[in-house]
């Protein structure tokens, strides 16, 4: 039988080339994705696009919503931060730090992976062109997956568990060079934090910033446009 | 000023101790309950109960629908056991164990532990008169709490964080005994797996069968009447 894995798809680049590897590795695929209250919530109908782009056995969009608790500027009306340069993103962790939520989202992926008999989560995190997220480092994941192990049945029962972080020491640019050759769509991706209405990137948030440079690092040309500015160097 | 603490809680004689324990030791309190589909709902109503009571700071009702995911007893509508001897109790996991449940609610603690700026989360697990359940292990509470460590942008910086489980090696009369002497009301606290639309115990589940074994115990009479039945020794 071919072995399940629950990926965790946002709908931006680095959670499709995630899948777009999982799928390369062979697992059956189950995607999940949260409606968490993220004012950028138009990306999950990128990730709607691309889980049926990938023909996923199973594409399951759970609602836990987040802005009860707030403390970020994805989940309240804070405004997001606009053109912070390569050293800036690079430094201190920023607003868009949305509290616990990889936690939360690798609690949920862990109950579905448990129910479905499956021993393999997949998450996009990485830890080189990325926002300083605290829950993005591979010494959260590995402590993840630690716990993980002993808060299932499963797990009680001596079964194996890993998450996987693939992405996790790739640039930007790496990631979307696999993702390319993995035949990643990214016409359907959406990586800014605060599109407009119809879901077109802001251009100069972290999110839309990284992915310019990732693009024009890989020597891919990013098929969503995206408007001119930001200080990234 | 007075330290926050976060307490889970689910409306049962185990939290609602644990409420009065953080209470106790002089933790201004933030109580959080979870609606995530369960057929004991109601228990959501004498978590409410417990709060004022309690005079929390504030309690927050989250949803965090898991019937999308299934695999337990109190998440579908696979049955209730029901009269299951003190052995069967004992052994194995049993159908009301919800997947990654407590892995969840923690995590959600967390989230909202992280925005108080608090360093304390309270969960009521015991690993004595329990139902199996692999997240009331010791080394379960030890494995997050080593995870919400890195997993913050607070514990990122250097902080503290403890997730207390002061009920873990106690026994269910002793909890009982604690909550007794702590003043909490147990004629508000719902403990029942399958109550019925009113919210009385249905007397025959794990959780009724623990509950009258510790009450018996403690040689306190339960001020919730329940059905007779049980097997239990």
């Amino acid at each position: 039988m071919t072995p399940k894995a629950v990926i965790l798809l946002s709908g931006g680049i680095d959670s499709s080339t995630t899948l777009a590897i999982a799928r390369e590795q062979g697992f059956s695929l189950y995607a999940l994705s949260i409606d968490y209250g993220q004012r950028h919530k138009i990306e999950l109908e990128s990730a709607k696009k691309i889980a049926r782009a990938m023909s996923v056995e199973r594409h399951l969009v759970l609602k836990q919503d987040l802005t009860a608790i707030g403390g970020s500027s994805l989940t309240s009306n804070r405004p997001v931060p606009k053109n912070r340069t390569g050293d800036e993103i690079g430094r201190g962790i920023p607003s868009t730090y949305v509290p616990a939520r990889n936690s939360i989202l690798l609690s949920l992926a862990l109950a579905w992976a448990e129910v479905l008999g499956s021993s393999d989560i997949f998450i996009g995190v990485n830890s080189l062109d990325y926002s300083g997220y605290p829950d993005c480092r591979p010494e959260f994941i590995r402590a993840f997956e630690s716990m993980a192990r002993l808060a299932t049945a499963a797990g009680a029962a001596g079964g194996r568990l890993t998450v996987h972080a693939p992405l996790i020491r790739m640039t930007k640019a790496e990631i979307i060079r696999k993702g390319f050759d993995l035949g990643v769509d990214f016409s359907m991706t959406l990586s800014c934090y605060d599109p407009d209405e119809k879901g077109r990137p802001c251009g100069s948030c972290d999110s839309c910033l990284l992915r310019k440079k990732g693009f024009r690092e890989a020597g891919i040309e990013d098929p969503v446009p995206s408007p001119p500015g930001g200080l990234f160097p």
